[in-house]
C-alpha cells in the first residue's frame, strides 16, 4: 500500500470522496428511473419499437427527470471541487480532528441537498444545504493556499 | 520523478485517465465542428457579422449538437467519477493485473459509448455500455472501502 | 506535511488547481445573482411564497442567466481535465519554469475566458481563449504520455 493511503487524514479524505462520488453516480441511474416512469426521453433510438406517433409523445422533457438532472448538474459544479481541493488539503497535513469536521459537514450538507432537491422541499432547506457545502470547500481552499502559494 | 510515479499500477491509472479525459476534451471541438456545420449556435457574438435576419436563424438548436452535448455530459457525470475513484483505487496497491483489467474494461466501454451515441446506435448499445462503465467504477469504489474506511 | 507539497512544482500546481477551481465555483454565486436579478427561476419552491401568476411569470429562463450558466459549464469541461491532467503532469517531475508555464498561462486564459462569456466580448476573444487553455492541457497529456505509458 502506498505510504499516503497510511495517513489517517488521507484514509479520511479517502473514505468521503468516495461516499459523496458514489452518491453523484447514482443521479445517473435516477435519472434513468425518471425518465422510465414518466416516459420522457431525449434520443429517438431510446424509444426506438414504438410507432411515429407515439415516438413524438415519449420525446420530451418532464419536471421530474428536469429536477433530477438539476440536483445532478449542481453535484458535478460542487462535488468535483471538493474532491479536488479536500485532496490538496489532505496533503498539507491538517488536523485529523479539523479535517473530518470538514468532510462530515460537506458529505452530510450534500446528502441533504440531493433530498431537498429531489423531493422540492421548501427554500431555505436546499439553499442552505449548498451554501454549507460551498463555505466548507471555500474554508479547505483558504487552508491550502494559506500553507501553500507559489504563484 | 516522483515515487508514486514508479509504481507499475499508478503508471497504468495515469496511462488511461490521461486517455478517458482527452477523449472527454474532444467532445468540446465536436461540438463546435457540429455547431459550425449545422449552423446551430448559443451566442449572439459568435454570429456577429451577419444581420439580424439570418442572426435569429442561426441562433437556435440543432438535434445533431444536442446529441454531442449530451454524450459530453455523460462524460463528465461518468469519467470524473472514475478518475477520482481509479487514483484512491490506484493508491491502495491493488494487483496490477485486476487494475489494469478495471482500466481497460472502463477506457473500453467509454469509446463504444461515444461511438453509439454520436453514431445514433440502436439501443441497447449505449445503455449498456454506459452501465459497464458505471460498474467498474463501482467496483473500483468497493475496492477502496473495503480496504480504507475511516468514517 | 506530505513529501509531495515539498516539491516546488506541486506546490505551484497546488496553488494554480486550487484558483481555477475557486474561479469555477464562483460561476454558483454569480448564476444565483443573476437569477434574483433578471426574476430567472428553475424550481416551484425558489418562488414558493407567491400567488400562482407570479409564479407562472418567475419559472423562465432569461438570456444572462443562460450565457452564465453556459460559461460555468465550459469551466466544469476545461477546467477540470486541468486539475486532472496537471496533477499527473505535476508527478512526473517537470521542470519548474515548465510546469509555471503551463499552470500561469492556463489560470489567465481561463480568467480572460470568464470576462469574455460573462461580458458577451466580440469574438474570437472568447473562441481563443478557449482554444489556448485546451491547447496547454494537450501539451501536459502529452508530457505525461511521452514518460509513462502503460497500456
Amino acid at each position: 500500500m502506498d505510504k499516503l493511503m497510511e495517513n489517517e487524514v488521507f484514509k479520511a479524505f479517502t473514505t468521503y470522496a468516495v461516499i459523496v462520488t458514489v452518491k453523484m453516480m447514482l443521479m445517473g441511474p435516477m435519472t434513468g428511473y425518471f425518465r422510465m416512469t414518466r416516459g420522457a426521453f431525449a434520443n429517438e433510438e431510446d424509444v426506438g419499437r414504438k410507432n411515429a406517433e407515439e415516438k413524438k409523445k415519449l420525446l420530451r422533457t418532464h419536471p421530474d427527470v428536469e429536477r433530477v438532472r438539476r440536483c445532478h448538474q449542481n453535484d458535478l459544479e460542487n462535488i468535483i471541487p471538493f474532491v479536488v481541493i479536500g485532496l490538496l488539503y489532505a496533503l498539507t497535513a491538517p488536523e485529523l480532528s479539523t479535517a473530518l469536521l470538514h468532510f462530515r459537514v460537506f458529505a452530510g450538507s450534500r446528502i441533504f441537498h440531493t433530498i431537498a432537491y429531489v423531493g422540492a422541499l421548501p427554500q431555505p432547506s436546499r439553499g442552505l444545504s449548498w451554501i454549507v457545502g460551498m463555505l466548507v470547500t471555500f474554508s479547505m481552499a483558504y487552508n491550502v493556499l494559506s500553507k501553500v502559494f507559489l504563484l
